[in-house]
């Protein structure tokens, strides 16, 4: 009916080998189904908004499902596999990367998987690193430690030099791992592959502990991530309660969006402040956080406030902007800043106070994936490996609506996923904390 | 354009009070917005169904949009709530009760919240049950310890009495947390107000362990429940692997449907057979139970096996259905049974072997929600509270499609929600166990 | 003085090899001292009591002190050790095989360390089982796992046989790792390799997860035991509750010792009535426990049994003792009898009530040790390895007054350690349940 | 025999008072017994020492064992307790304060038990707290929480005006639960109480996470502390893992004493360097830290440095002394020093490399206790209610070669326990790591 998707997937060419799976094509004989290529799920769910598109003869957004087509694009004794995980630690990398093997190797009979270490780095011989060779016996048991069995690095490398490596070493799929600015290595990946007619495919699994990918329902290891900052959370809250006029102040990971901060804020429900980067504050005045938190204090003689480390940046409009390995502008140190300018504003009214603060990211990100998120990553890296086979590429595998997808990379890096401050998280933690607004 | 909803939420009638909460009705603006009545989430998101539904000019089947409305049916100040808690226990509940509270108090400025203690026997006064009064400060910290502060019970009692009793103690708002039984009850309740022409409305917190509410994508304390199942399931991998030969039976909860343990099998990827009540199998033959354990054991001389505990009522067939206080077919012990019957089987063809039998249920449904249900068990409140002012009744609060919705009781015990034999839940235990069919 | 300890530890002969251990034999030069061979640690630690037997010129017991020696008998190049587990698994058994093989590695250079697999069947040709080879490598991180990796077995077999299999493959240590039996197996193998005047060393590393090794402070993984029990019992207490007239029976290890009943309850202080096999109890008549059960149901609707396996075995007088292959007594099962009892009593007096019946004896056992734990069993093995590599022979490895000891094999299995009832421990106990005396 | 004990505990007088525990004085009657006034617990337990000793017409040292007794002081129906928690948070204290008031309600029948608020500020009107009842209600759920429910405060009051309060409030027995500077000020109070010849006795209930109070084997919450900081640990070795020449600082409480950092280094054998309060070491040079942690990651590309926070003092020789409000020493911050140091290091020398700072500190105090100290903080508490019923003054209940004895306070506050480098927990942490020794 519509001529084109607005989110189609690239693919090698036309799939013409016959899956190894024992799948089914008929309904109802118990037997799991082969996805069918057309098969899309709806991006925007709103009876109202859908029947407005349809009836308008436009196309309602939809994304290509996910899951193990009929006919695949490689043939996988001839088929050589890699794995390259970037960036920063985040619970679960090492879940992924086991379930790529293992089901590359029993589901579909691919012999050969190889690890490239230290990130993009390991794709360029100029660091001198060594591929891998990634067993199913070597990550039998991976997935019981956090971190990454591969080692990551930041920041990019030559896409030449490593299309070079791909080419020299027979790779036919590899699977990237990692954040906004990987997925974008990989797509350059992919497009020089494409450029020079190679019959590679290029497939991203988004990882990112602060959940900010766009389009996406949630990315894996951020249930982990909570999960572990919610006892931190409320130990921060003893620390507050034993002293007179105690403040603990948590500093959680997001740079650019609020989900963390937000999240473990909802779980554990004794905070008092929450400030997130979407939203804009001031310290001084009548409005500000400063009196606010004076205002709590007075009544209950206690305060916890979690922070996101990307936080109130209007307040630092004059340092200059630095940028990091990867190319994220590098945020000023919001934490520690706020405890700075706390322990300024109540000693300059000489009242008596406590600060502790408490900055547990890299207790977190380096963690092992609690069982849902187990469970979500090996998920994520049985669709990854069912797109992979069917030489579809440039594109990243994710939840919508509950339900998994494909779709491109392009889309998912235009921009990252914020906590909208008009929708129901945020409104779920305003009226957990009761904060006020703090007018900028 | 469509003149008749499938999923239409009946009202006590117009709502007309201004809601307490500061919230907008502009977007844009950084404030959570109310929700109109009219917003509606569509049930199935495939874009070729819909399509050809709205084309077909059929209506989409869709779910009412939960959340707070600009107008709302119940003064706060005159409302009386009630909360009653029924069933088994579930990693949860005491975060619904105090959410319910805290949000009732705080948000809508409702003072009075009564606890209906043991269940439905609390609203029937020969059982000689006191009502309790929920405090603020008596719910401060319950989410910190698993069960019900109200306590609980099975069973139904005479509806007519009940709905003396919440008369007689001025109820407007009753809040019941339980499984399919309860629901029922629940809407047995609201269909005698509805004949008596009462202002009470009736909500249903669906509460089942075992994940199997028809309609919704999930149900409190199931990931809970998977999160402590899994190191149990290492640990019965351990006791497999410390004998020559050993066995260990992991029965787990399941009346009806797999989920948890299919979940489970998932998340800790040592098991090696999941057997669930959705599944029909034979023991012996060829193709039997038996003889693929043997198989496994020849080989590898260790196995784990997960069964839920409503799996295999085939092999019963001559025995009497027994039913329990909650009006549930009792079922026959499958872990026992298949114990015996593993016994029976290597004992009879001279084989060594050991068996270790866990039966952790009680271990699991008690425990405290952990920090993802906590969230979710606050969020479910909230929009019970929600739709509870609004003056909607006879309805379940849910997430559909990753959205928290209201759906009417009697669609979602209609039927049990079941593990999908051809959905990808199951396709991905069968790659994750090689378990073959045990063909019946 | 005293011409002879009570507690004398045999050794294959002198020591005549230089420690290869850079320690020092001067006090205050901020290096680890050697430990000299006359070092003793006293048994009885009450200044009376010592104070009578020294001027009464009596030896007052007490014990060689553990540590590395600086003359040792084995040359560590030309030294080869197995290690062997057996019977029923306790936490931390992994971390002392590997501690083991790390210090004979690192420390003292001994390059070749065997496996015996499933016990001392292992060291039977006729169950054909292959040694396996210990390497750094391979034990690199089994304490994150629960269980043993050499697999384990019970019962004895032929001692004959198993020196056979020692000489044959020229071991010269033997470490056992293993309960009362097999403690007694190794006494026994020393004992025909002192008969064959082989140079052969046999040193017991005790284990037991009911701490009921005589003479020792504590056994390792008995610690992580009421680790795991305690929310366990935590979440009985929350199903004792959920309930009206709620009772929940946990069933805990310990066949003829209470310590880890005594010590859960004594953690997670909820627990009403312990029962521990060092007790009498009986159940019916006016102090009865029924009777005392229902008291305290009436008063607070709930309550909570901890009992140990092997309690309560006056009141199966008329079984027949059947024994397990470790020559241990089959107990009646206590908890489903207890259970059974109730549950007649109950009915039989119309009074309404619930019960759970909750047995996480394998969930515990098969953990991996908790850290306090994983620090004692490194030093358990730090210190079985020095007394090894200087010869001595049959003895075990303990902690006495808090500090370690060697103790000949044959004074611990002496007789089992229990509870006392006179002592500090079940007097604290009692304080914490307030329970009554159940008179016999 | 000898005249005088070295460890003698003062007391208000004659003990008259029948006790009200239904305890025994005949041994077999499987009830537990009165402790006799006379009975002591040996400091030193080396056979040769305490012959010498004897035989040498010595008396040995020795310390009064602590339980019950027969004969108590006070009347408990006009007794008033008092409870005050000073200094920092330690995992334990509300298990302390609920045993107290548990055993003084339920086992003597002292009905009044007053809670002092934040501390010795508590104790001085001019602060403005008010006492707080501390009934059995109050206390009932309070060890499921870590922090202390009466709150703290660092530093000294005027004793003179301490201990007007205690008279006014007629106050019979104070507990001080505190480190080192609030051991002092019981003491201080203790001999003001005596100045004025009044019949109140001071207990102090020893509270040091950092585990160095003279004297005793261990303090409560030490084990809970290095339970937790295990698994960041863990983690920290992951984050090493995960970057090419990766090097994690984890920062541990020991302000003095280094007991922490070496049992965590133990419990999870994956650190490298451990650095401690009682060593000095060198940066700089051949032997010194940096140019070992090189060689490290020269030949395994990772590291992990685990530092006390008192460690290294010798390395900030021209900074001036700082005090803090309880009198200690401000350390220099050791950590972000090394961190500085390492990174200035490997940039001098061009040398690729990561770090990440850790400091868990706050994170690890407020934790609620792990069950075995839940249980050893019970018992504390029991020790310390008999010893004050008993009429005992200005002493601490503590472990002693595992028994339960009573100190005077002016004993265990001469000096502060430290890591013997000769010990044997030195040896094993330096056995474990395989760190040399980085010369002064």
């Amino acid at each position: 009916m519509y001529t084109e998707n607005k989110y189609a997937i690239s693919t090698l060419g036309p799939s013409t080998v016959k899956s190894p799976l024992g799948l089914s094509s008929v309904k109802g004989d118990k037997v799991f189904n082969f996805i069918e290529e057309e098969e899309r799920v709806l991006e925007n769910i709103s009876l109202d908004e859908v029947n407005r598109q349809i009836t308008g003869k436009e196309a309602p957004p939809s994304y290509e499902k996910a899951g193990p087509r009929e006919k695949i694009y490689f043939r996988p004794t001839y088929t050589t596999a890699a794995i390259v995980t970037c960036g920063g630690l985040c619970p679960g990398i090492n879940n992924v990367i086991r379930s790529i093997v293992l089901r590359l190797h029993y589901l579909y009979g691919v012999k050969k998987v190889l690890g490239v270490p230290y990130g993009f780095e390991g794709l360029n011989p100029a660091h001198g690193h060594e591929l891998i060779d990634l067993t199913t016996d070597k990550v039998k048991d991976i997935q019981e430690f956090g971190g990454t069995i591969l080692g990551s690095s930041r920041g990019a490398q030559d896409v030449s030099v490593m299309v070079d490596t791909i080419e020299q070493n027979g790779i036919d799929i590899l699977f990237c791992i990692g954040g906004d600015g990987t997925l974008k290595g990989a797509d350059a990946i992919g497009e020089e592959i494409e450029r020079r007619d190679l019959r590679v495919c290029v497939i991203g699994v988004p990882k990112t502990i602060d959940n900010d990918i766009n389009l996406i329902d949630k990315s894996f290891g951020f249930e982990t991530a909570f999960d572990i900052a919610s006892p931190i959370i409320r130990n921060a809250h003893n620390e507050s309660l034993g002293v007179y006029n105690g403040i603990s102040i948590v500093k959680l990971m997001g740079r650019d969006s609020g989900f963390i901060a937000a999240s473990a804020a909802l779980a554990m429900q004794v905070v008092n402040f929450v400030l997130i980067p979407e939203m804009n504050f001031k310290l001084e005045g009548e409005n500000g956080f400063l009196s606010s938190l004076k205002k709590r204090l007075d009544s209950r003689h206690h305060a916890v406030v979690v922070v996101a480390e990307g936080a109130g940046q209007n307040l630092f409009t004059n340092a200059k902007k630095i940028k990091d390995a990867s190319g994220n502008v590098q945020h000023q140190d919001i934490g520690l800043y706020l405890k700075q300018k706390i322990d300024e504003y109540f000693k300059s009214i000489d009242y008596k106070f406590t600060i502790k603060y408490i900055d547990p990211s890299y207790i977190i990100r380096s963690a092992p994936a609690n069982p849902i998120d187990s469970i979500f990553c090996s998920r994520l890296a049985n669709y990854a490996v069912h797109g992979a086979m069917a030489g579809k590429t440039r594109f990243v595998v994710g939840m919508v609506n509950n339900h998994f997808v494909y779709i491109p990379i392009c889309e998912v890096v235009r921009e990252r996923k914020k906590v909208d401050l008009e929708g129901e998280l945020w409104f779920a933690v305003i009226e957990s904390t009761g904060q006020p607004t703090f007018m900028e």
